[in-house]
């Protein structure tokens, strides 16, 4: 697939509680060249991740809002089509260049990335931003330890499913993550959970006493909204809930607080909200024990890619009824090179 | 006042909602008589404190539910009238066998009191179990520095005055009470407070962002409902909540979650649920501390006193009406020995 244009999606307007396509629009230009002293990177993957919801609106926030207009940003595998001093042709580069297909740069925000541990786009994913997160909140924020019955909602997306396979690898025996679908639960023991449940179609606090009758000690929160509830009720003396995210709660007009939050105070419960930014002098640790982890066979994923820069905006609203198993991915290009 | 029965109060029934006057029961019996080896305690005073609603209901917790039809218990302050070897006639006592106005015991549920410190009533709130609950919040699970601002919700009860003088005393600056009345707020700048928030009258977003322009390091929750969502609001990057109580949601049937609990996640917050029977251990510690801080002046506190003990139900009823300032005492008898 040779194209002669350059694609991006662009926020069209804000979004109103769930994203919908006429909010994005997608834009056409020439491809741009790289003046002296540039590169020219053609991406290959682009990520789409639920925190970019948050970006969309017009609040205040810990990374400020995409502008209305705007191409939208976040991460993307791409390859140096030219190149420059720091930046041979052929190279592979992590970006923030994301919802683009081609962009120009003068390296300052480009990363090298290895390709022989893992296909490249496993850098937006297993070994990127999301496995990063799993990783500096377990280990981190949490204080992981092996003796810990921990649990995951969530745990069949790019955060979750990770988070799985770090505490089995660091020798948690109980381990259970929820996720939408029976498919997705098959696949979580299939990496090692204990249990998994289908919050479609069970009771959480009921499959909770079923699968952790001890109760939890760590509960990594992706979801929010019932599942913090349900996890609250079934916390140990002294537990502790990682706030990572609540994607319930991203496109509500009017969230929903737990109605049981005095739990903290009854069983002495500690609530870490984080964010993996804080973390990235972790990352040089994390890859090296996510590389032993992988070649021992404790760290698998999946991915979920879809075809073309014009379903990205599908792509991004369908993490919102959970179309993914592992990291949802928008692949951009071929890797002709 | 010479008695010549014994006075009790019993859970009549299951409060639902506020409790009601007729959900107590006062009964009459005897004075015990000690038998040997046994003391006979007058009760001078008890205490009524706002956890107490929780026993009443018949609910797990981290202390067993009061039965009905038995006596209530709670904190109280005796003096010793039938001695033995351990506590001579005469000797100031503090026990759980409050709702009494008599008792007997072999000693082991009774600790002296120094009456020359202060009133011994006061070792049922600031020298006591509230006093040391804000004692331990603040200092070990807040790790209170000279630095932080400082938010007390419901400061002008037992545990948030001390708190806003411990933050005082301990150097911070900016510590801000809200409390439910004018005179109350009068009160918290009398005491230290750097400024004081009315709730009834007041948005306590705004009533914040006028206090405390820069924002909310350590947050101590006494409250729950608006209060905390107001101070979710509120807080500074990386704050730490200290979840000490909820009175708001005490008597609720369905009791509300704060809907901005994403603030965890953006802001990196703690919040830490804690009780004081975990820091016991803190209370010589304590009361050395408190003596200094008496003596100098940095530590001063009121009392709201009920006479009888069949006003005693009334008295716990007001705690949830706010109607007291400082600590809920009841006052038993006369200190006529």
């Amino acid at each position: 697939m040779t194209k002669s244009k350059n694609c991006d999606i662009r926020l069209k307007r804000r979004p109103s509680g769930l994203p919908r396509p006429d909010d994005f629009e997608l834009v056409e230009s020439p491809i741009p060249s790289a003046s002296k002293g540039q590169v020219l990177v053609r991406n290959l993957f682009m990520s789409v991740d639920p925190y970019m919801r948050g970006r969309m609106s017009d609040r205040k926030s810990y990374v400020p809002p995409f502008q209305v207009g705007e191409v939208l940003q976040g991460g993307a595998i791409g390859r140096v089509v030219t190149g420059n001093d720091k930046f041979a042709a052929g190279t592979y580069v992590l970006s923030q260049a994301g919802w683009r297909e081609w962009f120009v740069s003068d390296g300052a925000d480009l990363v090298k990335v290895d390709p022989t541990v893992a296909p490249v786009q496993a850098y937006l994913g297993v070994l990127g931003m999301p496995g990063l997160t799993a990783y500096a909140g377990l280990i981190r924020v949490g204080g992981l330890k092996p003796e810990d019955r921990v649990f995951v909602s969530g745990a069949a997306g790019a955060v979750g499913s990770v988070a799985i396979q770090i505490a089995r690898a660091k020798g948690c025996e109980i381990v259970v993550g929820s996720a939408g679908s029976d498919e997705k639960c098959t696949w979580l023991r299939e990496i090692g959970a204990s249990d998994a449940i289908n919050y479609k179609n069970a009771d959480l606090g009921e499959a909770l006493g079923q699968t952790m009758p001890g109760g939890i000690d760590l509960y990594f929160e992706n979801v929010g909204g019932r599942h913090l509830e349900a996890a609250l009720s079934a916390m140990r003396l002294h537990g502790r809930i990682l706030v990572c995210g609540m994607i319930d709660q991203y496109n509500s007009a009017e969230p929903t607080g737990p109605r049981n939050l005095m739990q903290m105070i009854a069983k002495r419960l500690t609530m870490h909200g984080f964010l993996v930014l804080d973390h990235f002098d972790l990352m040089n640790q994390f890859l090296d024990d996510m590389r032993e982890w992988i070649a021992a066979g404790k760290m698998t994923w999946r991915e979920t890619i879809v075809e073309g820069i014009e379903n990205a905006p599908g792509a991004f609203i369908d993490l919102f009824h959970g179309a993914n198993t592992g990291k949802m991915l928008v692949k951009l290009a071929e890797d002709e090179v």
